[in-house]
């Protein structure tokens, strides 16, 4: 009980995130704080998105998550509390909500806490600490704000399909330069139905025509194609860093498709 | 209750910030710590000095802050604990408890406590854990060694104002690129005393003449000058990168004039 | 009590040890989870074991340690947990448990636990955090699979001397760009047994003579030889990068001579 989470922009070099996380201790000092990130690059909604999409599921049910990423209110985007798959999300909707649900959530109410400052451009401490401490301490969303019916909707880029191809992308490079997809494994179960495939990418340059358990299966330095433990189709190099070895970037394009016999 | 921070230029790849932590635990299972920064850059106390002295408020009562940087003890240079504004402080006095401080702290000790190491060269571990656990743990920093009378005092670089202008500089450059400077929102109140103004930089290639509330009151790629939440001028560029786009350094001086209609 | 610590190549960008994090509180929700490192460099298990070697000794007895690295398990490297010196070791047995061990662990068992998910290449979510709740909660390592009798041993390598020389290594860089060696205080003090010496690196361009107790010994931007707070003789410029001004890198040789008077 009382897990409240952080995922920002604001990098570990300045005071934002612990003024942050001294603020949730004033308000709840039993709290436990945990840093999804702070390295998400500066503005990157979609990053963050993809972080805390893949990061929640891990947590226990009532964890509440603070979203420190373009948190600047204004008329048409809000701060806001949603409750979704048990748990709570706390940020400004300019549409990231969206991108991290899989569905509408059970509850959204707009967060009417006055400020602690005169300033404007700190809302994670100033606003959504006292909000994130109130709920995990037992408090109720709906006395922060009033009810909200809808989220601002963002569209994740869908891997399109057609009779010969399903087209996708490269949406996340990590640590070890692996290519995170948006092809997820069901997606392309359906795809292929038993056929034998041909994965290619970087113009057809370099090809993968199975799919492995892990890493391991093939030898270091050669190219595996899997899914990953969020069950979306990767590209790595054994040992290797495919990202930079294969010259391949974010949003670059990935091929599927059916080989005859 | 019992919350410990840590500030330093330790890095993250090393395992100094984990062995400091690993000492508190084992004196105060109870600790609650939280990592302020690792990343200052090496033995840059004035850089630690800002980063502390804008997230210490946000701790409750009775936090202590154990600073990690030029730790080294010398004849001259003493290894402290003080007591201002009700959180205790916990470093070596080069001055750098001048720099946090808006005033004389309430109370001084030096710390007289054995190092648990043959070693000088690790003082957060050997001998700022333990004080740290004493303190939070509800020991009085009067157990720790003789009280001392006074800190050395090192000068922050104050603005100066004259007849016609205000003279200040960028102190720090965060992880936006936003320029953060040395200029108070008293001071500049004061100065302008409602007058037009212009808010010069790069020598006078870049102005200013208004303060917003947030970024987003300018479009973004637009330089923006308002009040951060610590209430310094700061210049920014909303969704921009201020510090590398305008070319602009820390030290690099901001100019305020008043307008004459 | 209860204390879980992480280190890894997983970098602090990703989801990667927030999930773990999450996971360990879904079964354990009172741990007390510290990150000793994500910053090691992808793979390099040295690293890994020399970070946490350094760092596990000042943790209280019965700390439960995940080691997130090179996690693939395999028919000859299995998923353990070993207890040495009153803590746990949870990891992949290739090796690395012999790297950061002085001598036989009182017990090792291979972790039996099935994967929370379909996916092979997230042990540290999917079996580690698991087992580390655990014996965090008090459960016994016997209970988690079939006891092991012997490690992989990975052997460092160690100084050789002859009667003339010592001849050692770095073996770690750290983030003040000081060189650490595998030159232990005991067998330096061993060889030289009170004859002058002469330490001396970067084929014989820089040299010391003397072993000081602390950095300010030495003027600032002076060579420093001194042994650290883990024991192992260390060369430092006093204020100054080391590797980066004398060009010295990781594996680089350190030759100790005695001197005849």
């Amino acid at each position: 009980m009382g897990i409240v989470t952080l995922v920002s922009d604001w990098g570990t070099s300045d005071y934002y995130a612990a003024a942050v996380k001294g603020m949730i201790y004033k308000f709840y000092p039993e709290a436990r704080i945990v840093d999804i990130s702070h390295q998400i690059p500066p503005f990157d909604s979609a990053e963050a998105a993809y972080v805390l999409k893949n990061a929640y599921p891990s947590f226990p049910d009532g964890t509440v998550h603070i979203i420190g990423i373009n948190t600047e209110e204004s008329l048409k985007e809000s701060h806001i509390v949603a409750y979704y798959d048990k748990q709570y999300f706390i940020g400004t909707d300019d549409g990231i909500f969206s991108l991290i649900f899989g569905g509408d959530p059970d509850s959204i109410y707009e967060l009417d806490i006055p400020l602690e400052s005169s300033s404007h451009t700190f809302s994670s401490r100033d606003r959504f600490a006292k909000a994130a401490a109130h709920i995990a301490t037992g408090g109720k969303p709906e006395e922060l704000g009033p009810k909200k019916s809808e989220l601002i909707k963002k569209i994740l880029f869908n891997p399109p399909i057609n009779e010969d191809s399903l087209k996708g992308m490269v949406i996340h490079i990590d640590n070890y330069h692996n290519l995170i997809t948006n092809i997820n494994r069901s997606e392309f179960k359906k795809f292929i139905s038993g056929s034998k495939f041909e994965i290619s990418f970087r113009s057809q340059k370099y090809k993968a025509s199975e799919i492995h358990d892990s890493y391991g299966d093939v030898r270091p330095g050669e190219i595996v194609a899997l899914f990953t433990s969020n069950d979306l189709l990767e590209i790595a190099i054994n040992r290797g860093k495919a990202a930079s070895l294969l010259g391949i970037h974010k949003k670059d394009p990935i091929l599927i498709t059916r080989k005859v016999d």
